[in-house]
């Protein structure tokens, strides 16, 4: 299923006010360990799957990657890229991420943020962007972790009085669609589990480098104390490989 | 730490009655798929790190390693292990695993059952088998899955009449001690991250080839209904890795 929400105005309308789309990588909580992942970018070739506001692509520019490529599958998202992120090393491209086609050992650097859980056939995508890199190149990606997507509910157990009781994971060995409710809509997204993504990288010929379950930076956790609760589970997966 | 409960007299009684202790590793939940993560054993040197019993001694042995010694820190574990596993290439050795000093490259295989999550520094153990693995040999290792670590309670949240609700987790990121109860007594374990674990191997020189969060076989969930549960979160994690 290629899911465009994005292109729903009333879904966009909302996503525009999350601190990430208004603040770009600093509103990111992510955002701190992210970039300890990343490669240097100075004269390098890189794409973007599932740029939306291209946030990550002219980070890369501003850092000096030869060439960026972002692909979105959303006009709106693109649109609004267009406006905030130009710069000549840039280019972005509509397309649902499935759908890539880029040659062969194209780019150096391929890199998603928080995209993949919208995928269905992750395994194929691993298989492509391995061709589409070049020795050595290196695949990095976040996605929603496996224990914050096991329920389509993806909420907290609370007590009678609203407080926070734990997280609870349930059918977490049952991959698949899960409906799940984000901004003003549901959403399908597909639950794997930690082992089918990794086994996945590794399958397609990857090694991986790091793995990392990240959690809000210092500076985060002492301005907004209800960012401790991000510590009694994981929200985001990432991993960084090599081909 | 180095913990010995298996030589509490009773710890040790009721440890003895554990599916996986009466029936060796037929009654290991999570064997059939271990089984499918060990190495061809024909004229291997392999290392057993809490080896227990020494069931998977007497497997590697019968399936023509050349040479395998079985580590654990209980006295009576190994008693027991040299009363029912004996084989003339199979040597049992009374330590902490945490201690344990063999050559460089002495070994083509180094397996650990179960025994990780008892043990703090994992960090230098994967150094230290690293240097005691010939180029490459492999480490094949389960341990409890921070999912069921996470919490020290280690159990399902139930409604009122005991109905499974679903698993909670709690104090994802807060890793290190764990006090839990496991059979008559309360256990130290050590609660360690996804990516604590990965990452350690990784840092060590590894490569990781793959990684299972098993599930019961198709046999078990047919004969034991209540097995069905074992779906809804993951119980162990494994990790198999090449030098």
């Amino acid at each position: 299923m290629k899911q465009n929400k994005y292109d729903h105005r009333e879904f966009f309308d909302e996503y525009k006010k999350m601190a990430r789309s208004r603040k770009g990588l600093e509103g990111a909580g992510e955002w701190h360990i992210l970039k300890e992942m990343l490669p240097v970018m100075e004269g390098k070739d890189m794409l973007d799957l599932g740029c939306g506001y291209g946030w990550l692509c002219i980070h890369a520019a501003e850092n000096e990657a030869k060439s960026v490529v972002g692909v979105d599958i959303s006009e709106k998202m693109l649109g609004r890229a267009r406006e905030l992120n130009n710069h000549p090393n840039v280019s972005f491209r509509q397309s649902p991420i499935e759908d890539i086609d880029f040659r062969e050992g194209q780019f150096d650097f391929i890199l998603s943020s928080l995209a993949f859980h919208y995928v269905e056939p992750f395994e194929e995508m691993c298989r492509k962007i391995y061709t589409m890199l070049k020795p050595e190149g290196r695949f990095v990606f976040s996605v929603e972790h496996p224990i914050f997507t096991s329920r389509g509910e993806q909420e907290w157990f609370k007590d009678d009085k609203g407080g926070i009781l734990h997280w609870p994971v349930d059918h977490y060995q049952d991959e698949g669609k899960r409906e799940t409710a984000f901004l003003p809509e549901n959403v399908i997204k597909y639950h794997r589990t930690v082992a089918t993504y990794i086994n996945a990288i590794v399958d397609a010929g990857f090694s991986i480098k790091q793995v990392s379950e990240p959690v809000p930076s210092k500076d985060m956790l002492e301005t907004n104390p209800e960012m401790k609760d991000e510590l009694r589970r994981p929200m985001f997966l990432m991993i960084s490989a090599e081909k």
